[in-house]
């Protein structure tokens, strides 16, 4: 018998899968499962130790009864949201891709929901197969809160000078050192990696709709905690706490002490990653 | 001395505060305290009595440092939202409108926000006073659920003919006797009041965007679990359940069991009340 061919005894080839997950953050202790998070130093949450990746991998064992690897794009912090984060997963099973979302979104807890699922080649990498990613970040920009978006923005009551703000972004474009924009990274410093800290923003536009206002910021990857002091900033830059050509400043001083605080997690979502 | 001038031992004149309050009703067992509902057969719900009203007297309590009555427009239902649910109370307090509002929000839940506060004549009364009142039922007809408004939206997966909704939804304008589209009210039952079925709906639209459907209806005034009804009656005629001329006959039957199911509360949202 040739043995190049696949007879019924072969077992069905490897499947790569990618999945498009949306999550609501609020009662996540981010992304990433505990026993990766063990090498950090950072301390237990008050809200236990339920991961976005714990409940997917939960989830997939109980449809493929068996324990398989979820890789994503990278982590997201407690309390950050993601509208499209991307994992991806390998299987031998031949169920269907609409019919394993509509099993992963029945056994997913409410505020996990699977948006795409789609077959891809098995080199596909959803974290090192990443050309960018897109976070963003909402700032509600009045007195009174809205109750029904609390939990997916920035409650921020002093007057904003959009422009300033506007002109000020434009100094983070491009190839730089985020060195002042980066908290350092707990799991990197356990495991005595230094990191480069350059990366590329490929755009950051910043947007008023209503009393919302959206800093949308395209990169080529993100260090830790990036998108949150680069928006602290901007809030520094847009109440004259920080005047015309301080970002520019910071960037070249490469130390995190120069740079804005960093904003809170919920107004932030990673909206989209692309390969 | 004149005793129509007022001197300094007068008590400074009683004020009427009209209040329009934003909540997120999923965390509440409705408007109403339990006290005033203890009337009714109701089962304490699994939430505990955790009521907008009961929340809002507390902070009011906190602030004037007194029990105040406070009116509502009329009740909402456990899980049923508000964008501008309206009451009033009377206080002799001096303080002006903006630090009220200002002292409400500050002791009130994340869930419950005072979105205006204004002084208004004495005889304003939030229930009484009423012209109208407009309800948003919201509907997201696809088959994966969205992770942010899963709370505030139903989700509908059999695929909705819009045009006839329009088309039998006009049945419902006008003065009309609702009988079949209103369940018995446990609290108007207890008290032996029969009730008057008639009301005026005195608009009804249906808007589509992306895979949102919302139908606002805006009557006199409303029966218990009426908009409800209607949505769920409207969502048997989208599917195709109840045919051309269905909604004519099950007005003129003046019977519940004509109508459609119930549809769930969290999709429903007192959008503003009219005075």
């Amino acid at each position: 018998m040739n043995p190049s061919f696949p007879t019924n005894n072969d077992p069905p080839a490897i499947r790569n899968i990618k999945l498009t997950i949306e999550y609501d953050g609020t009662n996540f202790n981010g992304w990433q499962t505990q026993q990766a998070r063990n090498l950090t130093n950072r301390q237990p949450s008050q809200k236990g130790q339920r991961t976005v990746q714990g409940e997917m991998e939960k989830a997939l064992k109980k449809i493929f009864k068996k324990d398989l690897k979820l890789i994503g794009s990278g982590r997201t912090d407690s309390g950050v949201h993601a509208l499209g984060q991307v994992a991806n997963f390998q299987t031998r099973s031949i169920m269907p891709t609409t019919k394993i979302q509509s099993a992963l979104n029945a056994n997913l807890p409410d505020d996990i929901a699977i948006t795409k699922t789609e077959d891809v080649p098995l080199n596909f990498h959803s974290q090192y197969s990443v050309q960018s990613k897109t976070y963003r970040y909402t700032i509600l920009n009045r007195n009174s809160r809205c109750v029904q978006q609390r939990d997916f923005c920035l409650l921020y009551h002093h007057k904003l000078n959009l422009r300033a703000m506007k002109e000020e972004a434009k100094s983070l474009l491009g190839r730089q050192d985020f060195k002042s924009f980066t908290a350092s990274d707990p799991a990197k410093c356990k495991k005595g990696i230094e990191g480069n800290t350059v990366r590329t923003i490929k755009r950051l536009t910043i947007n008023k709709k209503g009393d919302f206002l959206t800093i949308d910021i395209e990169a080529n990857g993100f260090l830790y905690k990036m998108v949150r002091n680069i928006v602290g900033t901007l809030l520094e830059v847009g109440i004259g706490k920080l005047p015309k050509g301080s970002i520019k400043q910071i960037l070249l001083k490469k130390d995190r002490n120069t740079a804005g605080i960093t904003a809170k997690p919920k107004g932030l979502m990673l909206l989209e990653v692309k390969y």
